[in-house]
Parts: structure tokens; sequence; C-alpha cells
């Protein structure tokens, strides 16, 4: 019998600057300031934050996460897509920019206007190679998660993400933290399809 | 075989008021004015709006439901919690506002403080009796309810409220309906458990 027990960490909306893009936001040579380690190894929260600016209207203090990437991209939430004005934002992998939508982004010290990089993250979990194992799940692969409780609810289509580097984590955003009642380090169940 | 399909129409954040609270928060003898009729038979929204308090911020522009109840109650959403400051707000089914939350509510005539009435509405689905023997469920019977696409679920623990005088829908909020990636008019399956 495979296990089936993950952690759950929610994300809220936030951003990843290319190298350039961070020399453009915060002045050149800025270095992103580390506030704290996110779980999956290497990743961590900044002190900096930008706003994001759609057709109808910004959201001003959206989180940096470092470190720098080779694209700039920005998960949204569905709950921002009216805000911004961007109906159509895709649900994409991370990574996976091809067909998401473009935005601008403001800093202190410039602002660019992306092409693309717009998505909203498609729910994951990543899995380093062992647990992937132990789990019986392979990369690319979509399970189901089930979240006990009173508001509790059975997500599908949840990408399975398997790297050496990666930790034994599922990022859901903070809709569907919401929808079924629960924050940070909660737990669900893997239920194959 | 039991009909299964639903339609789906999300709730944001609102509050249905009492006679007295409407007198106090608009003004004595204030009527409500109807913007539009919802499809629960003689529910509608209307013009006016309130701010409600909490601890910790308000929320302005908390939409009116008519017509005026027995109760005032206030239907918030789990992503309001924090913002509000109201952690602990219950999930509830309407109606039951025993261990509900205090909150208070300012309108352009005055504010009340209300010693509870503040609920996360729990999940659910209105038949009237003709549907919910086609569904084949009773009054209180919890079910799933499946929603399809890219970002589905299946949400667990919806109830079902069978009246004569309802209409077939099911109500998700705003959370929920946007960690599935749907609007108003959508369609789910049930799922007896």
């Amino acid at each position: 019998m495979p296990e089936t027990r993950v952690l759950i960490n929610l994300s809220n909306r936030h951003i990843h600057l290319c190298a350039e893009d961070i020399d453009i936001l915060f002045g050149k040579g800025h270095g992103l300031t580390k506030t704290k380690d996110l779980m999956q190894p290497g990743e961590f929260a900044t002190e900096e934050s930008v706003s994001i600016v759609g057709p109808k209207s910004k959201i001003e203090g959206v989180r940096v996460l470092g470190p720098a990437r080779a694209e700039t991209q920005c998960e949204i939430l569905a709950s921002d897509v009216f805000k911004l004005g961007v109906s159509g934002c895709p649900v994409k992998e991370s990574g996976l920019l091809e067909g998401s939508m473009p935005f601008e982004i403001v800093g202190p010290a410039g602002s660019v206007k992306k092409t693309k990089g717009l998505i909203i993250a498609k729910r994951h979990i990543h899995f380093d190679l062992q647990s992937a194992e132990r789990f019986g799940v392979k990369d690319k692969e979509l399970v189901s998660l089930r979240v006990d409780g009173e508001r509790g609810a059975t997500f599908h289509n949840v990408v399975c993400r398997v790297k050496a580097s990666y930790a034994l984590e599922c990022h859901l955003d903070f809709d569907e933290g919401n929808a079924v009642g629960i924050g940070n380090g909660s737990f669900g169940e893997i239920e194959k399809r």
C-alpha cells in the first residue's frame, strides 16, 4: 500500500523575476533580501514586493520570491482575475508560459511590460525521488487530493512534479485553501484515479 | 437512476437584515430597493449596501439582500476572516445562528452592534419538493457535488435543503467558485455518499 498523506501549504499571489527585471524594477545590481526560506530547497520569500498592472486595475504588494529565475512569471489567484481585468488568464504549470497573459510590473525603480508570464498556478505536489517512489507516482501524473473536514473537498487534476531537488509538499493557492477552510501545514490524502 | 445535474450560482459576501436594523441603518421606514430578483422565489438583490466591522478592520460595500428577515445575518467568505479579524467564524447553515460571531454594521443612517449573526455560509443545494424526489434526497442530507474541468473538484458535505418554496439551485461562495474556476450558471453533479 503506497503512502498517501501529504503536507499542504498555501500560496498567495506572488512573482518570480529574472535578473534583468530585478535590475529594472529595483535598480541595477540590486540583490533580493531574503526574509525566510520556503520549504522547497533554495526557494525563499523576500522583502521586495511589486505592483502588477492589468487592463482594468492594479494589485499592490505582490511578494517577490527568490532566487532570480530564467523567466519572469507572476502567479495570481482566480479571485484576482476580475480586479486586474485579465479574464481568460490560463491555469498553467509553473514554468510553462506558452499562452500565458501579458501584464505590467511596477517596482520602486522602474517598470516592465511583459508580453507573457501571468498565470493562475495549477495545483501541484512536489515530490523528491524517494517520496515519488513511496507514493507510487510519476512526474506529470495527475492525482486527486482529498482534504477532510467540515468544508472538505477532493481536488482533481493535481499535478505531481518529481525532481531530486524537491521536498514533499502540496501547493494549493489561497482560493483553494479558503474553499476548504484550511491554512498552511494542513494535510491531504492522495487518491489515484 | 435519480437525477444528478444541478445548476450552480455563486454568492459573494452579503447580508440579510431584520426590519428593525433596516430602520436603524437606513432610516425609519426605509424600504429596500430591489435591483434584481434572485433565483430563490421572493429573494432579491437591493441597491443598499453596508459596511461590516470586525475587531481588525471593516469591509465596505456589503450587499443587502431582501426581503427583511426575522434575524439579521451576514454571510462572509473564508477569505474575509483574516481582514476582519474574526478567526474562528463558524461555517453554519443559513438561519442557524447559535454560535455565530458578533460584528458591527454601519449604514448611511446609523450603526448596529450585533451579538451574533456573522457566519461563513455552508455550501448547500436548494430543492423544491419535486426536485428532491427526482434527485432522491431528503432535507438536511449531506451529498457531494462534483464540478468538472481543469480545476475540477468534488465538494463534500453539501447540505440539501428541501422546501416547497425553493427552486433547484446550488449555492457555492466566491472562494469555492474560484477554487474550481467557475462562474454563475455552471453545473455540478451530485454524488451520494
